[in-house]
């Protein structure tokens, strides 16, 4: 595609004489070679535009400087860029559809439309699959389970007995969902497992990152709702409910029969206690350990969390206290001299 | 069942004009509905019960405030309700008994009686499986390791060559027992690796989260000692040594080395350092980081980890410090006043 | 091996009453029964030291106190008994060469020569493998992914589509490779996925951990450099660099478009900001958080972290805040008195 093509598609300017250039693929400014286009949408990436090996960079109408690199003028660098992801993304690969001769499919176990079951992958009795659901290599659904329609159930999936997942579902690699919650009884000199005899429940348009786990509840339902998205290696306890829309990020844990509100957003490693509630809208800043409940449309921070402005202002003092040692030395000083 | 025979199995006492309610199923208060039992046992979670939509609710004696649901009075409602859980629990899946025929026994292999392994399971040669042990789907067993008798391994279990697990073993999902330590020597510019070629023994009564790691020995063994519980996403380094009954909560970290007492219990994302000590009996609070040796029957809590006294008397200190800058700016004031 | 051959081996001495004792195995101080060597490296274990049951012990040549194991006394006790190790280390396990017949190769697959696939493996249309490398069982190699020449892959690891892996990569079970980056976009009442059409890319000499998860690009690649040494449980987001050599221990976690530099090391559940870059040689301690970029050999430490001499003086002030609490409250009550 010429620049003149791509600029374009994003109602861009470019100048003339570069829109013969042809534009091979996209990148960023530090990984971008001949032939690649990037964005600079950012002034705090100005020195990597700078040293960029780009072709062609998008940048902003304001921006006037003299590069190496073809500039294509355009509203909004980055919304632009990521505009032109899909013109460029190689082709997806094709999966094999169809119920691999491989796959194990138990008793009972009823399959949706154009359903696929990949490699090696374990339906056990009673399993329903909703219609063009894609089950990848290795899947192992236990009995009783179901998964909705059009959901893409990545290769290496473990789900255990009598859970449900809804439609639109994408579920990566190495996830354990319905394994036993973790609760012992410390009794007669040893920890005395408690029958963990509930499920896990996840409705429609939930995305889960690879090795996250997500636990049984010890009776009911630990419940992910919809169109929430977690990432990769979070912990999710028994009985937990995460409210619609609601984003866990990188390493997250919330601990058993903590509620987590709607379009609430957790930050990466995270940690919840058991038991509390977080409100709606909150948002929790990373490496944040919350203890209490939390009210909704708030944010925090530190460990344990408190409200932002709160942290900021005590963490602040904290960082100067060098000053206030300073300050009470001095007083002192001044008691000492002979008024 | 009828809420008379809930009453009469917990030794409760129910309204007679209630009695003849049928129950079917248990649930907490938030995620009853008509027909389910839930019970209220603790007075955070009263507004929980005002509003929850159970037919009927345990309550303590004391308690007499109207309900839209049924009551039924008991001693202990939590540990009443847990009592009951049994009789609504849902029938447990029938495993598949017996070796399935899409499993890979290795030469030398020894099956104890009753036996079962699943499909896609692979054991390699010299493995030991004791009586009555169940090994799920893709368990893979390596060379010349063992598991002892009743024990559960749930799909997807990797324990590599020349470990021993104990007698009655729950390891869930995911777990990885016997990878390489991470040990590595930087010389001539590169990390070298230092060969890892001890081994993981993990004694009777042990219990593993999914997706957790124990790492093989440098030398010598990784030792998890009879009754650990270790929960979901827990990582254990090379030579560390876990005692008797100890608790690892989700995501805790243990580096190399170290020997963790008995009865010892880390809370969520506890990250102990290497080569330390942890006494027996001791506790260590939630995101708390310890880097040297705690001494038995201590509580330990922070980053780096204190104990518990010490800590709290410096947070609340700390978060408290506007007010000692205030009082040092009042006291500057006054020493400006002309005298 | 008698004690005599082994202080040959390391060039100890030992006094000639115990040469002819017999050497059996090598053990920590801590693990060692009769028949096996130990080694003394440092005075914080000399309780270890006078309570082991080891049969004998390596000791540094200063060392005067009679113990009841013999004694070898060298220059370096570790490393001479690390030079030990190989002697006494089990035999390395016979791993099956050759292609699995349960193995389902793609088509367009090519082999270098003496690869080895395990069992139930799956290699997906257009994968390269380069010669001598080992593909454990359940290896999922996706789509036009290759891996280099004499890689070790152990069991159940998951690579998906269009990545590519160096020479000599040593990777663990349960690791994931590739998967979605996390990105979404809040339109219209719900969290709308970014595609994620990027690839992973690994240089040579890699070792990364079990069930690490590294996630593929938004577009472009995450590169992950030469000898880069990763550990159990560590997340890497899209986009990432890590560079040369640098070491991450487990349960790291980086966010996505952060740039890593060469030969730093990231101790144990450190957490790292996305969009930032960490300079080369830079160490950050065990369970810090880094918010912004940090600078070549630097050392930081702290949520947030700072600079490990900044961060030493102040926590050391944060901790004795006590004492200017009784500093403050001396001063009033002296400037109460009445002068």
């Amino acid at each position: 595609m010429t620049l003149r093509e791509v600029a374009e598609k994003i109602g861009g300017w470019v100048d003339p004489q570069h829109g013969g250039l042809e534009i091979h693929g996209l990148a960023s400014l530090t990984d971008a070679n001949s032939g690649d286009l990037a964005f600079y949408g950012n002034p705090k990436y100005l020195s990597q535009l700078r040293k960029t090996c780009a072709s062609a960079v998008l940048v902003s109408h304001g921006f006037g400087e003299q590069l190496s690199a073809a500039c294509v003028w355009v509203d909004q660098p980055a919304s632009a860029f990521a505009s032109l992801l899909p013109l460029f993304a190689p082709k997806p690969i094709v999966l094999q559809i169809g119920i691999h001769p491989t796959a194990l499919i138990g008793e009972g176990v009823s399959l949706g439309e154009n359903v696929s079951v990949g490699a090696y992958a374990i339906l056990e009795a009673g399993v329903h699959i909703g219609a063009r659901t894609f089950l990848g290599a290795y899947s192992y659904i236990g009995h009783d389970s179901s998964v909705g329609e059009d959901s893409h159930i990545h290769p290496r999936v473990t789900i255990r007995e009598r859970c449900t997942i809804g439609a639109r579902a994408v579920i990566h690699p190495g996830v354990v969902i319905g394994a036993d919650g973790f609760g012992f009884e410390f009794r007669e000199g040893r920890q005395q497992k408690i029958p963990q005899t509930g499920t896990v429940c996840i409705d429609d348009d939930v995305e889960i990152g690879s090795n996250s786990t997500i636990d049984r509840a010890r009776f009911g339902r630990t419940w992910i709702q919809t169109g929430v998205k977690i990432d990769n290696l979070v912990q999710i306890g028994h009985n937990c409910v995460i409210g619609e829309h609601s984003v866990l990020c990188a390493q997250v844990g919330v601990s058993g029969s903590t509620r987590v509100g709607k379009n609430v957003s957790l930050a990466g490693k995270v940690g919840l206690n058991g038991h509390i509630v977080i409100g709606d809208r909150a948002m929790v800043g990373s490496m944040s350990g919350v203890g209490r409940s939390i009210p909704p449309d708030t944010i925090y921070m530190g460990a344990p969390a408190r409200p932002i402005d709160k942290y900021k202002k005590n963490y602040s003092q904290l960082q100067s206290i060098h000053r206030l040692y300073d300050r009470v030395t001095k007083l002192e000083a001044e008691n000492k001299r002979p008024t």
